[in-house]
């Protein structure tokens, strides 16, 4: 059976939306570990518009290219397969990946980070150069572990080429990688260097770049997940009637920066579940704190750039003024299963990636075709 | 076809934990309206362990009985059908509603509130009294709007009988009803009084006082949900990257204050949906922002309460001194739909209490035995 | 040698200008006590404009005259020396104490109050009747501890008064009272009821009614003044660079409801100094905390409710958007010392009342005209 | 009359206390102008024990060596003359400037920065270096504005020398210069670089780098003076009864990243005074609000750090484990006025530079020995 080639072009206006402007969009990825030791990946996608994304499935054997500004051509071939939630690029038909996991466990997410400013001097361009902007399929479809992503980084040059044809925006992307081991990578572009950077609590949100976030977590480090109920004032015994008041610290805003706080504090104290089963359903409450309905939030800078950037009528989908979770991912890093939940839907769908070691033709489904409506239970009493 | 009767004698200590102690049970209840005027009601359930609830359905003629200390028992059919979240006393084997839906969709809630203290001088011991604990299912059985509820409670005294034999707690609640109308209401018995308010907001939570509260959200007058994400300082242009920036003001704290402000803000600024579908996955991205995992916050005298309340070996409910949502419930007022989501469910399973008129009998089912797995979806990548 | 009779007749506009409201004036009041358990009392005045205040002296033997409505006038003759900032009313010539100590260290602070409402079924009009407003004359003449005055109280009816010819407004404040013993009192007209409430806490701001503010310290058990500057999460070990981490949950509004958190907070945790001169640069350094420049925030309701209140041409001072610390107040209960800074000055002067022992005359002398420019050190370096 | 020489040596470890550890001293510099155009200098100085604090005056002429390590000594003469706070270096019989004004209206601020990382490599030996703990002396007798201190820089090498034999710190500051213009720069050594930076909203804390303040204002673009103090929401009508809520977004924390925000948001919207005496009251409650009181926040790793770093007996200050506010300066740039407070007087004392044109001999005075009382005004009565 004939494994189809995925060609990667420039991308087209569809997938260039994902990255408009500094501020269309958002997206949380966090990890959690249960009490065994075993991992799961959570990732939101908020954008102020839908996006026609798929869940793709690249078999093991899938020929991938990825082409750079004017550089030589990379072009390379799975060696394992993956799931995947793609943005189709419509001028090649291609697919770009924006959130994935592979048959080894390894997780890719594909996250907004407007200041995005690689290295200008390249290598020479007789050397195959990736473009950024398929970082996700050369990652899940060549390699088992984040160590060994960060070892072929040392020797594949990567090229942020630009998204639009005038070159204006240069894919405003940074990325986060994580193993079955656990172990947790970020590859940033910013001040013009390619930063592939340890990621030891598994959060990453979006700008500032990655270490402004990591020195900020010093600001918390009266954060405790035990509540403080009593307290002794002037001979006055205060009591806090309910129990919850150890958030209290936390910072309620939506941006990057407290959705990065707030992520490291419920990754890092949420109960570790006994088992996969008790793992997702903690992590899928972790995720739901992050769940952003239209309207909680409106940002009027998103019209303009939009109007501004692109050509009229390249899109149909509907912008709002307000940035929304628009598809929940929960990934059993162990077990090789993605779980999704889009806005139009109160329920996750579950694929799982094992069941599918006999397909071996690359398939696409909408997204918006598998996410189901709640579970009819009246029958329960109508029987 | 004879109609079971349903006793109400005095709570048994399994309902008790319902309401052990200040620190022990929090929920968050609140209204949201579509575009169309329509009215939806979402809840949480909050505790520190799990009770063995069920999901009763009663049919219309269902006869009930409550019985307050030494008083004359008040005996009442129900006029109405009503689905219900119940917890069963185990002397009786009755059952008492902590949340219920109607055919006339309204909706009762019932919420912890420890300062519970009702009128100590009642009406003549000739009267029939009903007791606190038996409101559910007087009225989600008896009425259809909350006008009628308010209107009835001039005539019928109310009696807040103690939970435990040695009289030491005094069914520990309040109450919040709405109605298809959009009208909401709040019963509580605070400083010897019955208040009987109306709630403009729709929201309700625990203590302090409902009125506490109100008075409390001048405090937010700020709020807003628009970002402001520029400023001009000193000839500096500041712009924040992200959008999201409007919740900055928001309480963080997971207690009951906290989350009343955030419940009134999340309901008044969520998008007006469209349709019903849409307004029920709007309602479920709400909740969500309420659902809290096991481990966030943790209060180490909730085991203490417990031992000192509860007589040795009368649960055998693991205690955790973590408080997490047990089961948040969406209910659509006007299609009398109610979906529930339990702690060890990624998903909300769906009842449709019209679908149910043709049963006439009392059903009950337990809610773990409804709360499915996720949706399997595989199978659209393996076909 | 005669004294003068102080005459105490209806409020002329002057006067009244100190409760326009509902937004009009704010004020923080606070006891502080050293390592020897001695008690100094600070309070700043917040108003958006400057009323004519006099720092005014009466000695024992001073004959004081309230007038309440129709009711029998209260006359009273001071048996204790005091010194207090007061506010001259047009009419009569009279004027209206608003921060007080006597010779016994009995302090005495009026404080907006905009929902005051008083009694309204008073005794029967043959008693004499103290009108609100000169409760700080009555207090700081006749009494020598807060005990003394709660006993009072209970005697002494005490009305309510309009402070303008049409009624509208009632006397807009509440009163606060130290003593040297450390004991603080709040009196306030709130619902229809006299409250005569011990504070145990010593701080009081203005609304809500005191007992909500009280059941808002329980939202705050988890201050603490220790810096939890470390924490480790997840293998990674995160270190608050700065000192002062311990203050971050505490409200930054400087509303009443913000000011009454901090008052407690800064009260309490403030080092005990270890003797009188100590503890009032202590108590100096606590006030700094609560002293808000003009521009700092500014509420436009200001200007229309002056407008809406005030007949025109009454007075001519300027109106301010924005709410400023007039002057902050320290108070030595055991020295009886009176310390004094005003908003165009940056420094305290200091009044003894123990010093004017031989001084038998009533003294008025302007705010304005005792309050020094910096201590001028030049010439130490220019000998 | 001759000048005396001023040497600069090695720093002992008095002076090196003022810099022992990541979290032991703490500072806030900000500027102010009024409505003239004219700049208006504050800043504070905060440490958990007193140092042998002197006001020193130098005149022009005076002569100063720096000596950095091996590398030839730095000899200048101060062509303008300055006031500034000064901390002896008992080995030398030195004196390092902490905080300083010239004739010309340029201020210098020496403020906390333990991260401090200057380059390695530096120029050749032959070239004279300056030790960068003499950058205000060198700073204030030579330049008249920061243009002029920016250009020289260039020029000038600057050497992190360690403040201790053991060479384990260096120099752990970090420096902010005004000039009576209104421009201000931020010289700070990190990351091995030298960083000169303009600072264009005149605010310095401490760590972390400049840069990352200036990022993390972008997390306050919602900030403003206006008090938003109605809102209507659900057709209920909130209403905060007082003013001041416009505050509620700014941090309460009093490390260097809440101090910054909020000197920040002080400095630039307290009113512009209409004239100096205006502008220095103002500055005066500005500054106000940056007063720590010993007690308010303590910090146990203070104690373990100066046991660590100093030699047993080298100094007899007592050690607070609580940061608090040494003392405040206030400078008129426009007239070269310098006004300190100390933690022991509750007032300001006054210094005019101009006044001292003709003293041509360095004076130093102790700190302590010009803090005065409170100015005593019961002379006022007792006439």
């Amino acid at each position: 059976m004939p494994i189809p080639r995925i060609k990667a072009l420039a991308l087209s206006a569809a997938v260039a939306c994902t990255g408009f402007a500094p501020a269309a969009l958002a997206c949380t990825s966090l990890l959690y570990s249960d009490a065994n030791g075993k991992f799961y990946a959570g990732r939101t996608m908020e954008l102020p518009m839908e996006l026609p994304y798929k869940v793709s499935y690249f078999p093991a054997g899938t020929s991938f290219g990825s082409e750079a500004d004017k550089h030589h051509k990379l072009d390379f071939t799975a060696r394992h397969a993956f799931l995947a939630v793609t943005v189709p690029d419509r001028v090649s038909h291609d697919v770009k990946v924006a959130e994935g996991i592979n048959d080894q466990g390894l997780s890719f997410s594909l996250l907004a980070y407007a200041s995005t400013e690689g290295p200008t001097h390249m290598v020479d361009k007789t050397h195959a150069i990736l473009a950024a902007i398929d970082l996700g399929a050369w990652v899940l479809s060549q390699f088992s572990t984040v160590a060994k992503v960060k070892e072929a980084l040392q020797e594949q040059p990567v090229l942020v080429t630009p998204l639009l044809p005038a070159g204006l925006m240069k894919t405003p992307f940074h990325y986060t990688l994580h193993d079955a081991s656990g172990k947790s990578l970020v590859i940033e572009f910013s001040g013009g260097e390619q930063n592939v950077i340890d990621n030891p609590l598994g959060v990453m949100t979006n700008g500032p770049e990655f270490s402004w976030h990591m020195t900020n977590m010093n600001n918390y480090t009266h954060l405790t997940n035990i509540d403080q109920s009593k307290l002794e004032l002037g001979g006055v015994e205060l009591a806090q009637p309910d129990s919850g008041i150890a958030t209290a610290g936390l910072p309620a805003s939506n941006t990057s920066v407290g959705r990065f706080v707030r992520a490291v504090f419920y990754s890092q104290f949420a109960e570790k579940a006994k088992d996969p089963a008790g793992a997702i359903t903690t992590l899928s409450r972790i995720m739901n704190n992050f769940d952003r309905p239209r309207g909680i939030t409106k940002d009027n800078r998103f019209r303009d750039e939009i109007a501004n950037i692109m050509a009229p009528g390249v899109t149909h989908s509907r912008v709002y003024t307000s940035e929304y979770t628009s598809w929940t991912s929960l990934m059993d890093l162990q077990k090789k299963h993605l779980y999704l939940r889009t806005y139009d839907s109160v329920n996750f769908i579950q694929v799982d990636l094992q069941a599918l070691a006999h397909v071996s033709e690359v398939r696409h489904v909408e997204l918006k075709d598998i996410a189901h409506s709640p579970l009819e239970a009246t029958s329960a009493f109508a029987r």
